[in-house]
């Protein structure tokens, strides 16, 4: 006999059943304990849905918002789960609405450059799809081989093309929407110029799921950039670093990417997977810059010449796209190796403008070190987001509670030097409580007005963004 | 004695002018009648407002709305009323704010690559401001020697450059607005990425003064690319021109500028400014590259092999800065010379998916040729927003009934083809009837809700947007 934390009942699972097919409809507490966590590290807490259902259409999808809004019962949203804050955990039991069955690309419109995609699309297959026919999809999560366009339009991802390219939201042309009554909603449309009404499609991307269910979107797509550049530059400080990226940007060149990495993070690649890097080096810059040939090569040559200037010790800059993608696996092992640093790695999401960068970083290694946490700082420094990684175990308490206190004073430190808590991984459940400290009382009561207009409820996500 | 449309009395007089002085509330019909009409034809319509007041900060903003909202006076927020929708047009009377005593730029803050502006402050002052330090400010509306910054977000206006830079939406970070009840809400921040909460700055973006009074706002910059060139290339068919269009964007070419101008825009500017344009082509393309000066040379080229391919019988390509001006006064003279082939020109603004835009021109012109009107067609081909410009006597009736008549027809064939009812120029008051023919009933039940939440006795230029 099922124990059920929300409203649910053997009749409402008998519904679903008859919607979906026996088979879409997950009970058995196994099947359910896989969609009880996502990539946020929670420790030893299981938030187990009652039952996960797998759609395959919007109509499918509609009927289950209905039965959910008949008897107040909580739908999640989620796909591959690679939230960062808790934002696909079903805290308040009920139904979990899993995507991976809505994975179709539709359409790619190569004449007006748009695509139409379900949500459950993997990011990685349609920037490969897209690839291949000369065009771009730049947003770039880092999870990008397994996350989904549904995801990513909840959470408005970004990525380290941000700062050239922007991130998820200028992307989304139209969206269409299940709301939490089982209404169908279209929003915006196949133009990138479209100003009739409201921008609804903006107030559903980033709105992680708690405005309703993406169903299906028209994404917007560029041409494919002819070449790439990569250069991996080392700098004996914080600061040196961050004048060359001035430097940079004052030069009037944009690279598509301007990552940073600190020292701990380049000695943690090292430990691992003996890349080569030097581990006495402050700030190490890895710059990606994109265009025509001609203009890939002069970009990089003045950037060079730039971060020369600023006391760089050591550039590699790739000749081959072999050689770029050496410069890339190191980069994108950075994660991975912090991760075997300990039993668990939390990653932290701040937002500070691009000048304040030196500043936030030795706030954030002084407020680590004050807790006795090992971080590893990395981040995208065109747009000034910044991640600590933090090794820790969260079975050991007080370095959880160390971490706890440690994060509210890096959002603290944040939003004195103007920043934000979250450039790209939202809000969801881990952060919600700071959202006081980042958004005056108003700003939250109009949100929470929007939410209720659209969700009145509080069934889609639930406990996620405001804090109850 | 004044006789007032609205809930305004004299001692409301009074306290308006103890708020700003007597000398920036404007109450005599001279005065008043300056603020009856904005850039909309509108025939003989007027539309008087009770009273005009000038404030100079946020804080007199506030006191305004709290006594409008109190009183239930209309606000209608304007500046240099360049509309061509209405959307300035106190069609309730009551108050219009006017913001050009707002006109500071209060920051450029060129590490950070933003500025921070007063609502009042004109387009190309701030380009130009801007541009002085090496940076750029994309957003380009026609009328931007004299229109400001809150009206083109206020309108999300877009204008040439919209297809490779992105519209006015893309370039609000945030936004300090003063609500209906006179409550200061700060959306947004000083980031590119920031996904704290609900998007609230890109629901203020376009939404034509009926949510709230902008009186700030942050906005991202760019670095200024080193060179631009233009080309004027002719075709003998609409169809030619699109294929050249399409066979630039498969190039993975993007560029800067690609307007398109129909044989009768052409022979007008030739009849009035004899700038010595073919008369005989049926379609010409202005298009304008940037770049690094290399860049800008390779995209010139290969976009002049690629128009030769598809039949161009004239390509003009500017070698100087000077060239290209002269190319950018054709075009910009444009609707000048529409506008003096008779006493009234109105200027239609759809947008359809690019590949449908030789049908929609095709279209266009059957239309106003059975209501024998005379249309002039231009547009920014890149983004498939066409502006037909209609020369008529509004004060003859069977001519006005006949633009009605068409213009609705035009909206038809817009949204048949994929397209909507507007890609800069907004709703106002103009589109609003139409709006049911481009949004389902959900949307507007929603975008009325929003309304409702924010400016719930409905005080924020009444009569906008929704039709009533």
């Amino acid at each position: 006999m099922l124990k059920f934390m929300s409203n649910i009942d053997n009749n409402i699972i008998d519904s679903l059943e008859s919607i979906l097919g026996k088979q879409h409809v997950l009970t058995d507490y196994e099947d359910r304990y896989c969609y009880a966590y996502d990539a946020t590290a929670v420790g030893d807490a299981l938030y187990l849905p009652d039952v996960v259902v797998l759609p395959e259409n919007k109509e499918q999808i509609a009927k289950i918002a209905k039965i959910a809004d008949e008897h107040e019962i909580p739908i999640v949203t989620r796909a591959a789960g690679t939230n960062l804050v808790g934002g696909c955990l079903p805290v308040k039991g009920g139904i979990v609405l899993h995507t991976s069955r809505m994975n179709k690309i539709l359409n790619i419109d190569k004449d007006n450059l748009l695509c139409v995609v379900q949500p459950g699309v993997v990011i990685e297959k349609l920037q490969q799809k897209v690839s291949d026919i000369g065009l771009f999809y730049p947003p770039d999560p880092a999870s990008l081989k397994v996350s989904t366009i549904g995801g990513s339009i909840a959470l408005s991802s970004g990525g380290p093309r941000g700062f050239k390219y922007g991130t998820t939201k200028d992307y989304v042309l139209g969206l269409e929407i299940v709301l939490a009554d089982g209404t169908v909603l279209k929003t915006g449309g196949k133009t990138v110029k479209n100003v009739t009404g409201y921008n609804l499609t903006q107030l559903f991307v980033g709105s992680e799921g708690t405005l309703g269910i993406i169903t299906e979107a028209t994404l917007r797509l560029i041409p494919k950039p002819d070449e790439q550049q990569v250069m991996l530059v080392c700098f004996e400080s914080m600061d040196l670093a961050a004048e060359a990226i001035t430097g940079i940007i004052s030069a009037k060149i944009m690279p598509a990417t301007l990552d940073i990495m600190d020292k701990n993070t380049m000695q943690t690649i090292e430990k691992f997977y003996n890349a080569g890097f030097p581990t006495d080096m402050d700030a190490v810059l890895v710059i990606e810059v994109d265009g025509c040939k001609e203009s890939a090569s002069i970009q990089t040559q003045q950037i060079i010449e730039i971060c020369n200037k600023f006391g760089a010790k050591n550039i590699r800059a790739s000749k081959t796209q072999q050689e770029a993608e050496e410069i890339w696996f190191a980069r994108r092992s950075a994660f991975g190796a912090v991760a075997r640093l300990r039993p668990n790695v939390l990653t932290e999401d701040a937002v500070v403008p691009r000048d304040k960068i030196p500043e936030f970083i030795r706030r954030t290694r002084n407020i680590f070190d004050k807790y006795n946490l090992t971080v590893c700082i990395m981040g995208h420094a065109g747009d000034g987001n910044i991640h600590p990684n933090v090794s820790l175990d969260l079975r050991n308490k007080e370095e959880a509670e160390n971490f706890e206190k440690a994060a509210e004073e890096l959002f603290d430190a944040a939003i004195e030097l103007g920043g934000s808590l979250s450039g790209e991984h939202g809000i969801g459940m881990s952060k919600s409580r700071f959202m006081k400290k980042a958004l005056d009382e108003n700003s939250i009561l109009y949100m929470k007005g929007i939410k209720k207009l659209f969700d009145p409820k509080n069934i889609l996500n639930p406990g996620k963004i405001f804090y109850e």
